[in-house]
Order: structure tokens, then C-alpha cells, then sequence
């Protein structure tokens, strides 16, 4: 049983079925009649006009948002462990020409406005020093835990006053949702967040990411960008498919909670053990190479993360079946 | 009935039911067994060890096998209706940082050594200008004519003394050789080409290109750069299997196969309209705007091509039974 | 004698005596005395306010303003014999993060609004064509001619119409205000341009341009993109010190005054022989090889201008003693 | 009396008659006979053939040396503090087309091996993650300490392990050959340097750097990028006039030695206050807000060094008179 990765999953069968009816002959691109119908269900989603340009992976997603809010000449504040600064082979520097991502510190993978405004003490405005223009934050964090709507809106706040920009790399959006029981609303835009990569693919699409733009200013610019870096599929329509089918009766929400389901049942057990609080659909435990290798004979698959210890991802397909094995085998270690 | 864009038809039967038998979890990116397949798949293909890389867009292929042949500051020769310089809304430029696409005129979107030559001419071997580094064909041409493999190796071998380096944007590299009747290979590595964008899409996938690097040296590069373009999916199996589903039992071709047939058959009864010899699926007809606008009220849906003029375009799913009727209503205008 | 390039002339006494003087410790980088002095000393010289950032070449401070007036997905028209196109070496695509440069035919180098007109119809305004933002002007142009005002403006009026900001290329702009006896502002922003390169180093100066900016909203990031790309010089009062010293008693006028002067002088003898009228200090004469070897025997150094035709360049420098024995020697062919 | 930065101070004498001295015509950008001269004479210097492109800043120079040594998806490892990381507003990142610039700590500004080692250490070699491709040193480094010989050996053995090309920022090379009596070659090539940006603006040039090519296959890239970058000056000869001038009877060693030896003066009598050991031009001393103020008061100018310290710069033309009665005053503190 894998759990390395929610990127290994399988697609949901619902979305594979959107996915089968989309295949009928429509306009190429994005002029079909599915990914006309984005912008209106994603508003209803987020309980104000939103626009949403459909790419196939996260790193786009980021990218291309980053783009939109940092000029060539200028900075990102984020996390140091940030999938855009650790895991995207310098997509963000790719796709904004140069911008710099600052790394931060923090609890878990959490920033706050302290830490911006101490990482931000440190760049003398002079020019020289390549200024901030934008701040990212991941939700759920690299480390699994949730934003709750406060601490967004601090950060939100703390960026308007400092002239920041504001970005969300939301890969694990729904999973944030999901365990804090605030609205997309809460968690986005009325904590200031411009621009959401919400993230699909990991919850049991197949290729589907949503850049959800809160400033209709950057509409334009987004699709020109998304474009000219080749990700205006020709059969735009099987991308969207997937987004409509993720909407509909909120099965992103319910693919989240199961997975934020397994991972609870996972660290049940493991209190002791827990590197983090579990509050999305990755558990990190503490676990020494051996009681790995005991674990893994069993026929269990994970990622170690660093020394004596390991990752564990749950996903939208795990159930009770799957992961109380795996929970029991923990606790008799 | 839709005559407007290969992008527009369907998905074909086959294609779809690989993605299904691909659902099932597997390794992230490109580490599955699917992906593990390809470039055994596609060197038996070729008759030669070759590399492949699968991406979602041929915007996307063309733009990386640029990057890999030309440095920042250098330029690429291509045709002036290119399609890397006429509808990539810059995604050449964006990812080579800025090399430049420099036009050349030929009949029918063709190019050839003597054209290279007079053009390269033009470009004085001094630090002021911009020196060619590559040079990008089409087959078959936007214009839906194919390159013969002499016509082909003329131009390797005029690359080949100038120290270029040659690209070839197959979009409807199956319909060319469907069309010539040559191999794969004759028309590619054989004749001097480097790095080949070979479409799918357009010919019954749903989002799969394949990038077929034929220098092994420059396949690290290749892997980078596609990851740090957002090109790297996660389920990247999805795409995988959609290629190698192509490659069994010569799909790929029995699908050019038939929609370069309804493309003869479109053409047959219009000798006298036809802009360009029909050599691929596409058909480009004198047809005065009224004359258009009747075959448009009998239900045919197309683009028009300047003044005076149509663009037909067939794909692998269009039948005697979808084009009879509308070779019938030309025919009597 | 040499009239090559008016690169090639000297530096003029006044300027190399404001260098010196400049020559004691000040503050580094444009916090000196004589960098503060430039804002209101062009502002005089423009009749309104208008910010300058002093660069040491024509090719920084185009690329510099092009990157102010252009997205990297956008394009810029310009005559295709303009230097940015024909002679930067691919730095407006550099600094633009490849920008696209568009071509137009024009008699003499000159644009105009039907010719930008028909260019523009060219493109289709969909995603997938680059769309132009800007545009940009050579006064005097490549081949020797100054825009009138009234050229000028027409353009303007056309950029403001379709949205597209306006560059002009000045690496001789002061002798098009000799040339034209218009004032420095009605051939810049009185007619619509937003940035003006002005050149000084053709005429008489060492290495000092002047990057004139009219829209004040431009200034922090031109400011910011010209230390980014290593055109901040540490000692640029000795940059500044050149910019004074040549609008001090406007001695850039006197210069191109000169300059235009002897180009008159060798073109009087010549009229049938002349490609272009000489509006500035360039003359270009249809001259044959044989003829051309007659003048390089008796020590006139120049560039052929393709075939059977010459550039000859004057200078700040020519006086009557230079010229008159080269205009004879012309009229003796 | 400044003790800010060399960039304040003057440019020497005999600097700026040869200046003067090139004040004729020649070729225009880099075909003059004075740039032609400079590669024999720093093929003497550095005791083997090298190619030497001047450029007017240290931060072009730089940006350059990086673009030739990483590619856009690769990193450049270097301190924390250096000036390529902390002082040039992402040129690096612009020339580079995006690389990243991974900071590393270190000991008043040095690298060494195990520094890189471990800093390495951190990076996965998988696609995910930016691979390092360069090493960048500074010598004197930021905080004014000079590499040994066998600590250069030390890190370019590294470097050569570990596939990675080896930069030094030389903004200050010259005070470090002054202090450690190395030699040029001892100092760079030797040592595994592939590019050396040898600074001669702070030492007594106007605007003048070389960049030095050990490697001769990246001339002709080299040049283009310069050109790219707008950094090819069309009166060169200017640039290379103070460069020859520099070589000339080592008047570049004559004037680091002054410039050391001030430095040493200002610490002599302040030993307990000093942060790190004095190496070069540049002299850090604990002085409390209290004290820098009565400096001031006195009419020494320097910049703050953080909280309760300050750095004093020398330069070439600061003798025993400028810098006796300072050297009382922080005594008498």
C-alpha cells in the first residue's frame, strides 16, 4: 500500500466519467462550452466574481500567479520549505523573469506577520537590494498543517500596509478547508489573498488546476502568460471537465475530508511519534530506520524525511480498510 | 459538422480507454511504468535509440526544442507562417530568454536550402546582429504540404555546414508520413533533424506530445526544462499511456491515414479552388464569401483563410459518410 | 580621413574638461552633485519636468526603455532597419524578457500612422498572437532623415488611439533638432513620445546617454532595472559631468549643427548621386566599387552600403577643411 | 574626509591622462588599437594566455561571468553577504535568465570546501530541485579578508570534484594580491578560477573592470552577451586606455598597497575593536552610536556596520597624512 504521495493516486471514477462525457467534439482551447462555465462556478464556490484559467499542474499554477504579482527585478517572501522555493526546479524564477524567492523561517511551514516583517527589516530599501513585491503562502503547509482564517487575515493585513502582494499555493486547499471548517471564502480572499492556486490533482483529478484570480486587473495578462508558456491545452474542455466534476455536490470537500479522515485514523495511534499536529492529509512521525524497515516489510511504502524519521500522505481513496492496518502496525511498534 | 481545427475532434476510443487502464496508483512524474516504456516504444519506431519526453501542448514541445538549440542570444529560421512564429503568442522567445524567430518566405510554408541560404545572407557575421543558431521546419507545413526525405536532407545537410541546428515542428508530422509513404525515420533523424515535435493531439489524443530527442546529450537539459516550465505532471502515467497507445499496431497512422483521405476526398471534386496541393489534412479552397456563407447554411463550420479563401480541415475520425456530403455541396457551389 | 561612424570621433575639449572636473571624491552612484543637476537642467531644456537617468550606451538605453513600455508577451513595431532590430545584438529582447520586434518598410527608415496601421492589421487579436504595445521611432533615422513635428505627432495620435506607448531612438536626436529647427519638445513628448533616448556620445561626448523619461510613474523601476542590468555606474559623476557640460550653453546643438553642416557640404557637389535626402549627418551615394577604391586611395576610410552605394558619417569635428577636399574629390568622379 | 567606499574616490592621474591620450580617432566599440593590446598584456600578468573584455561595472562583469558559467535552471552557490547575492538589485538573476544564488554562511565572508560540501549536501539530486552548477568567491571578500593560495586550491579541487565552474568576484582583487603577495595566476587559474571579474574602479579607474577568460571556449559568448547587455561602449578605447594604464609598471599593486596600508594604519591602534582581521582596504571596528558620532563630529565620514559598528574604507590616494589623525581619534575614543 503506497503512501508516498497523493500524486500517486488514482483518478476519482466521477472524474473520469466527466472526463469520457467531455469527449465530443467542441471548440479547441479554452473557447468550449465547459470551460465556459468556470468562472460562474467557481464565483458561487467563493461567494464573489472570480476568474479561473484551468492549467495542468501546480507548478504552473504557481508560477503563473507569481508572475502576475512580482515584477523581474523584485522579491517573493515564502517559507523555506515552500514547494516553490524546495520542489519547483525554479519555475517561479523562470516564469517571472528573475524575481528572487526569499525563504523565511517558521513553525511547521507557517509564516506569520513577525516573521515577514523581521525578513523584511533585513532588505535595505536602497537599489541595490532586490525589494519584496509579493508574499506566498502554502495551505495546508508543507508540513501538513492549516491556516486558520485569523492568521491569514494578519498576514493579509500586514501585506496591504507593506504594499505586498499576496499569493496562496493551495495544492492542498481542499484539505485546508476540509480540517479548519472555514469557507474557500474565509481561507482566500477576504484574508486578502490575490491570487489562489487551488489545487485538484492531488484531491483525485487527473491534470486539473484552478488559478483563481480575485483582481479581474490580471485577467488578461494571465491568459497571454498561461499561453506563451504552452499551457493553453489544444482540448481544453477535458480540464475543465474535471473542475465542473469537482465542484458539483462539493466532492472536492468530501475527497478532502476522507483523506484528512485517514490521516487522523493514522495518528491516532502515534501521539508520541507526531513531528507535527495533523491538520490536512500528511502525517510526519518519528519513526527510527529500523521500525522503517519493520514497516515497509510489511508492505507499507513512504518517503523518509530526514533522519529517523518519515512522511506519510493519505489520499482521497483512503479508507478505514485501507489505513487501520497500517495504524495498528505503527502502534505495535 | 466541424471542419475548423483537428483540436476540435474527439478523443479517439482506443486513446480513452488507455487512460482508464492507466488509473491505477503508480509513481509520481514520470517515474512510472508506462513512462518507463517510451523510449523503447518510440526507438523501435524510429530504428534508433532515441530519447522522448512526453508534454501536454505542442506549443510547449516546439518551445523546449528550441531552447535546447538555440542559446539566448541567437536566432532561429523559420517560416513566416510559422506556427512557432505566428500562433505561440511568444512561448519560442519566452522559453529561449529571447532568441529571435526570423521569417522566411517559401510556397506553401516550405522552406529550403536555397531560401536558408539567401536569408542567412542577409545577416552579417558581426557582434551588432543577431546570428541564426537553428533552423525550425514544419511537416506538414501549415499549409498542409509534407517535405519529401530528399527535400529533408537538403536542408540537414545545408544545417549541417553552417553549424545549425534543426528542428522540426511535427504537429502533423503523422499526416506527412502517411502522406509521403517514408519512414519515421527518413523523414527525421535520416535527413539531419535534431529534435522532433511529434503531435498526437491533433490526431485522436487528448493531450499528449511526444519531444523525440535524437542527440542523447542534451536530455538532462530537456528533463530540467520541462520541469521548470510547469510540464512535468504529476500523473504523468495519463499521458504516457496515451502515446504508447498511439504506437500500437501503427494507430497513429492508420488515424493520419484517414484523415488525409477525407482531405482527398474533400479536394477531389475542387481542382480548381485548391490554394495548395493537398499533401496532409488540411484543405485550403478558393470559395468567394457568399459561396462560403452557403456551404455555412447547410451546416458546415470552417475558417475562412484571408480574402476570398477557406480552410477544411480533417481529422482521424471524419468517415466517407461526414465528408460525401460536404465534397457534394463544394462541388455544386 | 575617417567618416565611418560618428562612434569613431573624438571626444570634444569642453567634455573631456567637465570630466576632469569632476574628478574629486563625491558620493558613488548617481547620489553626486552632478547626477542631482541632470532633472533640472533637461527639464529646462524640455520645457516641462522630466526626469533623466544617465547610461554609457544607445543600446542600454533603448533596451532600458523598451522594457519600461513593453511586457515580455508583447511586441514592438519599428521600421526593420532600425538599430534596436538590425543592430543591438538581440538586447531588446534581453532586457524585455523577449519581446517580439515587428518589422515595417518605410521610405528612409521612416514610420508612419498608415504604415503602423497596416502592420497592426496584420495581427489578429486572439491569444495567439503576440500583441504590440509600443512603438518605437529613430530620429534622425538609419538612413539620415528627421521626422517633422507634425510626422511625429500623427504617430503619437495613432499610438494613443490604439493603446501603444511611444519610444523614440535619439542616438541622433540633436541632429534632428538642427535639421528640423523644431524645439527638443515638439519632436519628443509635445508629439505623443513617452521615452527618448537621447545620444550625446556620437556627438562629441565620451560614453554618456540620457535616458529621458516623460512619465513620471516610470522612474522607480527604471531606476531599479538599470542597476539590474549593471548600468549603474560607481562613478557616475563622470558620467553626469559629460550630460552638463554638453546642454551647458547648448553646446549639443552646436555640435550637430557642425555635424549636419559638413554633411551638407559633401552632399551639395553629389545631388544625383544621393540614396536619400540628408537631413542630418549621414550621406548615402550611389558610388561604384571602382569608384569607392578612387576615394579609399586618396585616404577617405567609409562603409559600403550594399551594393554599388557608400555611408559617409560626419562629425562634430568636420569643418570646412575636412569635408571640402573629400566633396571635390566626389564631385571629380 | 570620506571613508565610505572607493567608489567615492577619485580616479588617479596618470588614469586620467591616458584617458586623455585616447582622445583620438579610432575604431568605434572594441576594434581599437588600445583594446586590441589587452589580452597580451593580461596574458602577462596572469603568465599564460587569457582573454580580457573590459566592461564599466563590477556588477555587468559579474552578471556576465555567471551567465557563462550556469545555466537559467542551475544555481550559483556563494556567501551569504556577497555582492552578487546582496548588492546588485538580481543582475545575476537577469543575465542568468533566472538561476538561483544559494547563500551560504561563512567567516567573514569565505567559502571554503566543506562550507560548499555541506551546503551541497542539502540539495537532492532529483529534478525537483535546483542543481548548483558555480561556485562564486569574493576576494578580499565583504568583509575584507584575503584567500590564500591553498584555500583558492582547496575550493577549486572541490569545484572540479563536484562538476561545478569556479567564479571570483575580484572587485577588490587587487588588495588581496597586495596583502597575501600571491601572484595574479596564483590567486585565480591556478587555483581552478574559470572567470575572474578583476576590478580596477575602486583602485583608481574611472569606470573600468576586466573581465578574464581562462577559458577560451566562452570568448565568443562572452562578447555577445556583452553586446546583449549593452555593455559594448562604443568608444571603447576609453575603457581600455585605463586598463593598460592600470598594468602599466603594476600601478594597480602600487595602489592597492597604499590602499592596504592605510587600512592597516586606521587598525593598528585599535586591535581590540576590530570585527575581523584587516586584509585588505577595509577596516570594521565596535564603536558605539555614542563615539561614531563624535568621529563624525570630528569630520570622518563612514557608514554604520550594523548595530554598534562601522566600516571604514581606504582607498588608493589616502596617505599617511589622511589617515594619521583618524587613526588618533579612534585611539583616542
Amino acid at each position: 500500500m503506497r503512501f508516498f504521495s497523493d500524486n500517486a493516486a488514482p483518478v476519482a471514477p466521477a472524474i473520469m466519467a466527466a472526463i469520457e462525457q467531455a469527449n465530443a467534439p467542441d471548440t479547441a482551447y479554452d473557447g468550449d462550452t465547459l470551460s465556459g462555465r468556470l468562472d460562474a462556478a467557481f464565483s458561487t464556490l467563493f461567494e464573489r466574481e472570480v476568474v479561473v484559467l484551468w492549467v495542468s499542474t501546480g507548478t504552473a499554477a504557481n508560477a503563473l500567479a507569481l508572475s502576475l504579482l512580482c515584477p523581474p527585478y523584485g522579491g517573493v517572501l515564502c517559507h523555506e520549505y515552500a514547494h516553490i522555493l524546495a520542489d519547483e526546479c525554479g519555475a517561479p524564477e523562470f516564469y517571472t523573469h528573475g524575481a528572487r524567492l526569499m525563504g523565511c523561517t517558521g513553525q511547521g511551514g507557517k509564516l506569520d506577520a513577525d516573521t515577514l516583517a523581521s525578513r523584511l527589516a533585513r532588505v535595505r530599501p536602497n537599489i541595490h537590494q532586490v525589494q519584496p513585491h509579493a508574499v506566498s503562502l502554502t495551505n495546508a503547509t508543507e508540513s501538513g498543517l492549516s491556516y486558520r482564517p485569523s492568521e491569514i487575515a494578519a498576514i493579509g493585513k500586514f501585506c496591504r500596509e507593506r504594499g505586498l502582494a499576496l499569493h496562496m499555493d493551495g495544492a492542498r486547499f481542499a484539505n485546508a478547508v476540509a480540517f479548519s471548517g472555514a469557507s474557500p471564502a474565509e481561507l482566500s480572499w477576504q484574508g486578502g489573498v490575490d491570487i489562489l492556486s487551488f489545487g485538484f490533482t492531488k484531491n483525485g483529478a487527473m491534470n486539473a488546476e484552478a488559478l483563481v484570480l480575485f483582481n479581474p486587473a490580471l485577467v488578461e495578462e494571465a491568459r497571454r502568460r498561461r499561453k506563451r508558456a504552452g499551457h493553453l491545452l489544444s482540448k481544453g474542455r477535458f480540464i475543465a471537465a474535471q473542475l465542473l466534476a469537482m465542484l458539483e455536490g462539493d466532492r472536492w470537500l468530501d475527497h478532502a475530508r476522507a483523506a484528512n479522515r485517514a490521516a487522523q485514523r493514522l495518528a491516532a495511534g502515534a501521539e508520541d511519534r507526531l513531528l507535527h499536529p495533523v491538520e490536512a492529509n500528511e502525517v510526519f512521525l518519528r519513526v527510527s530506520p529500523e521500525e522503517a524497515g519493520r514497516l515497509r516489510a510489511s508492505g507499507y511504502e513512504f518517503y523518509d524525511w530526514g533522519e529517523g524519521a518519515v512522511r506519510l500522505v493519505t489520499s482521497w481513496h483512503h479508507g478505514e480498510a485501507d489505513v487501520a492496518p497500517l495504524a495498528h502496525a505503527i502502534a505495535a511498534l
